[in-house]
């Protein structure tokens, strides 16, 4: 099946209700993942979706034929070289008589330049009703995502099958997204993440030609992309037996871990999964070193809402995918995180990305 | 030797030239390549550059120890959790007195929030001053270009050794990118597209499960990542001997790229150099089927300034990187497209990528 096939129909749907609510009368879609959840095709420049259910596709001639053929729920519109997009979308909200126009994303030169030249229209930032469907996976988008994380998985199976010390961080990097390539996956979600020895205290921490050593924490976090879709695991390995500090830090992190994944279901605050895990790190002392949210939506995008965080406003809902990952980098010495992909349930989660937690190599 | 280590120094000098010559007394630089460009560093959230030279990188904790040991040219100030990065900068901008400021690239939501919340500040897209710099690349950008490209040729000459009847186009891209990505590519600087049979009359067809077949014309476009450079290259591949229409249009294709390649050099009109390409193409009867630009400029992104169109207004000047890639694309038929990353000099053009053209297998 494609990326949500059955549920197209219902999505633009969705839309113009969430529309009515708002007294939008027109909606204009300009980011790439947005048009492509819509429409099933990701090469459009702009999808502008009307009150009456009118959907124009704007796409250049490049993506045309293409467009053609693959864009559901809406009517493709070619824009010649000579022809300006702008004018376009402006022409056509004029002869539609919009007057209340959301929008997802725009960049500000844009905005301005559609501001401009469309009298009487007024421009909303609206992104959050595309967000209050995405947010929320239907069954074609979770089996797409199941199928992303078990890429994913067999990516760090890998990973623990041939780190050992001699070899370096990009070798290792290779052979995981090979692996998951040539197991289905459409390409990387992310930049692999292989950060050995002190590169570890950087959650970001990246992927170089650092040979990896005895004695070092190595964090390891992939994403396999898979029709579109996300997916988001990471592990941290210690080579060789582990130092006592190591083996604390380690143990706080998985036990927090363990512990937001406990917690987290349908109807519950995020940032009440975000407090259980940081009061366990906290407690045992290391919650300076715990510098990021506990976990973020997965989707299209790999970051999206909602967001675990201690700032955070969301509630979880049944159908959200999200990732549990705290972590403790200590400057110098080096990190541990360890990270989950998982579908929120009405009780509990249901693990999408699955791996053996090993530390002893 | 890092990222333009030896240049840093003189881009933000540069920049703060260009801001004087347009009356700019600030630059908020928030376009995550950009502030890698001036800074060294990519994790930061936005780099505002002052008149007197004052430049800061704000910068989240999830990133801040990084942003330590590698930003250059600029102090690192830390975002934390409970502050507003446009507060921050607001602030900022309201105690250096600053008039005039100048941005590359905003969401409109961001632009509304920092122009509601800084009192008598213009705000002015003055993106194409930081293109001025970026289009033409210094030498330590250029070598890193060299590499990024050297690994983008090898990767297809992999393809050319394995590619096949019965092979599938997952497996050629899986082998593709791990041949790069062994030999020190950071990742592809795009997805890779291994199109085939009618797949390949869509330019950007991307690659999926289809086996290849025997008489498939196969569009390959790869590009590997060096040190955050990307590269582009295409080959076109026929599956055994080709049919009278597939060698007329491989040919005229090949020609029309090599006419282009002899034409590019400093001071020529980029639109000058398409025409070359599309005047030759049209001359053969299929100029309707080449529906994109002749080329864009390469660097660390893949698509940026300059564009080689019939509609550009640029002009080529030495230290430009950009592609030179001609198609045509004939729906239920096929396409084919010969690309390669060229470095514009004084005379001619120094071709960065390097790779057979063959057209039997």
């Amino acid at each position: 099946m494609k990326n949500g096939e059955t549920e197209l129909e219902t999505r633009i749907e969705r839309l113009l209700n969430l529309m009515e609510a708002r007294s939008l009368d027109g909606f204009l879609v300009a980011e790439t993942k947005n048009m492509l959840y819509f429409t099933g095709f990701s090469g459009g420049s702009m999808l502008l979706v009307l009150r009456d259910g009118e959907s124009t596709l704007f796409v250049y001639g490049v993506n045309y034929e293409a467009a053609k053929v693959e864009t559901r729920e809406a009517s493709v519109e070619l824009v010649k070289q000579e022809e300006s997009l702008i004018k376009k979308v402006t022409d056509r909200l004029r002869t539609r008589k919009i007057r209340n126009l959301g929008f997802d994303s725009l960049a500000a030169s844009t905005y301005l330049k559609l501001k401009e030249s469309s009298d009487g229209v007024a421009f909303k930032d609206a992104s959050d009703l595309v967000w209050t469907l995405r947010r929320v996976k239907d069954p074609s988008e979770i089996s797409l995502m199941k199928k992303a994380a078990e890429l994913t998985s067999r990516g760090m199976e890998k990973a623990a099958e041939i780190i050992e010390a001699g070899i370096s961080e990009r070798e290792v990097a290779a052979e995981i997204e090979y692996e998951m390539r040539k197991n289905g996956s459409d390409g990387v979600a992310f930049e692999t993440i292989v950060s050995s020895g002190s590169n570890s205290a950087f959650p970001h921490g990246g992927c170089g030609d650092r040979v990896i050593k005895k004695g070092d924490l190595v964090v390891i976090d992939i994403g396999a992309k898979y029709r579109d879709y996300s997916s988001d695991l990471t592990r941290t390995f210690i080579i060789g037996k582990p130092s006592s500090k190591q083996f604390e830090i380690y143990e706080t992190v998985r036990k927090a871990q363990e512990l937001a994944v406990k917690t987290a279901r349908a109807k519950i605050e995020a940032k009440e999964v975000d407090r259980v895990a940081r009061d366990y790190i906290s407690k045992a002392g290391y919650g300076e070193y715990f510098v990021h949210s506990l976990g973020h939506g997965v989707g299209l995008d790999v970051h999206e809402p909602p967001t675990l965080s201690p700032k955070s406003r969301d509630v979880l809902v049944e159908g959200n995918v999200v990732t549990i990952e705290p972590g403790i980098y200590i400057p110098g010495f080096g990190g541990v995180r360890i990270e989950d992909t998982v579908l929120i349930l009405k009780e509990g989660v249901e693990k999408l990305t699955e791996s053996p937690i090993q530390i002893y190599f």
